[in-house]
């Protein structure tokens, strides 16, 4: 099989150009890489050049990896001729269900052997799209947040017919080309973090919807309110310290009934024992012998950064 | 009526002085005001007077207000000849409802007229709490987030016998203190934020529960995805930029099908034509003429900046 080892990819494929696309154009350029894009629009290597150039000050700014250079793209208007160079291949077709089946067929058919191809898909699970390709065993999901050359988080997953390998071979390759990876063991709809941002979404509309606030007040209320301690220090964490000296676990032991408050419009699963041991076991990982008082500390700290990296102090 | 004027406040008296208390004196002693602050605790004084202290370095390094000083606190044991000096109350007691409503009573029996008793409850409306007081029209909720002397949100919402003017000298007093305000229009069990971040935090809870991922990659994929926007970005402008040059409009017209998806347990509501409007032009006013590019290129800016400030560019 003539896969790569995660080190030795030179030459990355991005198939579908658009924003998020020629996001990750931009990102792998800046990281060193070689890129061969393509997309089928008529204006797709234009409206690509004008995104990688506007991205790129943001990205020399943050630092370039050695050898890196916009002169390292190059545009491709033939998929096949595209992915025939390939150590790996990026896929970030519109969310279309059939025309990511057929277009991950064709890219199967095209590219060297074992040569993983991972997808942006926000929407659909790898299972549902791999079922046209000869070699399904190396198609993986790879998916980015807006936008790609700027934020770190990556979630990768396989489907059904996808090769416990390849989805190693993806998260290793990411890990290795600067992204923060989260490898999950299955496909659940929405991944990790759009799950997450969509439960507060929703909740936000349904706010709107009953005249509870305005957008504004929304939008205000995260900046100024927990959005400044998420940017460096999760939710479960912050919990964490929201238990005082005891943590989650007097967090959890005390506050657990207000899940049946009715703060949100989402049912609280119930606290079991396990759930309860679950999320206080995972914040002692890693909190990783942190104490409360260090934690405190250092989200002090974090806040008053950002406060003044955005202006605020 | 004695009340004054939110630019005359002197002396603020902080009923309750744990960890939430606690943080309201250190801020309110950074911003310059004289503090006096009452708790039943037997070592109430010596545990506030180390928070306060533990805070202080981090309030100089942003800045103290001309004339701030820790010397402005005193501690005083007696609750009605703390009241009798105040120009304005804050009362952080635990979350016990009985315990509050007879405490708000007491101090509202102590109180120089007129002046304004806020709450930093965040469990109940001013409506349950108010019920015992001779004059509950200067009972407001003023509830902040921990901690308050870094956090700049403020919730600020009248109950059912609450006077408009208070509620809105409230709101001018903590701005004028440099506080971020919400004046909410009625109560709602959470207020805004806490409604927010309590459907995301039970849909992790759920993601635990049913192994779909770990509190660590939980926090991982909000530190390093939507985390690093929200904390200059809320979420609803943060969706506004992901529909491209069409903005909220493009987003609810193409994307509008997703909230039928199950990507997270909260059901949506439906998208009618109004609700579409609401988000659409909330949307517009807080871009307040920005254009999507502009938008685009403060993102890149904020989310570098904090990248940076959080040590990880």
């Amino acid at each position: 099989m003539s896969r790569p080892a995660p080190q030795d990819v030179r030459t990355v494929v991005c198939a579908g150009a658009g924003v998020i696309g020629g996001g990750w154009v931009a990102y792998f350029l800046a990281r060193g890489y070689r890129v061969v894009a393509w997309d089928p629009a008529p204006d797709g290597e234009q409206r690509l050049r004008h995104l990688v150039a506007a991205a790129w000050p943001a990205l020399t700014e943050l630092g370039l990896a050695e050898g890196a250079s916009i002169d390292n793209l190059s545009f491709e208007p033939d998929l096949a001729k595209a992915c025939a160079q390939a150590d790996f291949v990026q896929e970030s077709a519109p969310e279309d269900l059939e025309l990511k089946r057929t277009l991950l067929a064709d890219i199967d058919a095209a590219t060297p052997e074992g040569v993983v191809i991972s997808s942006s898909t926000s929407g659909y699970g790898m299972s549902e799209m791999q079922d046209k390709c000869t070699h399904p065993d190396r198609t993986v999901v790879g998916h980015p947040f807006n936008p790609p050359y700027l934020i770190p988080l990556v979630e990768v997953v396989g489907g059904a017919s996808t090769s416990p390998d390849a989805v190693q071979w993806t998260a290793d390759f990411f890990t290795l080309a600067g992204k923060s990876v989260i490898r999950m063991e299955r496909e659940v709809p929405g991944f990790v973090a759009n799950r997450l941002q969509e439960a507060l979404w929703r909740e936000a509309l349904h706010m709107v919807e009953n005249g509870e606030a305005t957008v504004e007040e929304i939008d205000l209320s995260i900046t100024d309110g927990p959005g400044l301690r998420w940017a460096f220090m999760g939710p479960m964490l912050t919990f964490h310290l929201a238990g005082g000296q005891g943590g989650m676990a007097h967090m959890l032991d005390h506050f657990g009934p207000s899940l049946l408050s009715p703060w949100t419009r989402l049912e609280a699963p119930e606290l079991t024992q396990e759930l309860r041991d679950a999320v206080v076991d995972g914040c002692e990982r890693e909190a990783a012998g942190r104490t409360i008082d260090d934690l405190v500390a250092e989200r002090d700290r974090g806040v008053i950064a950002i406060l003044r990296a955005t202006g605020r102090a």
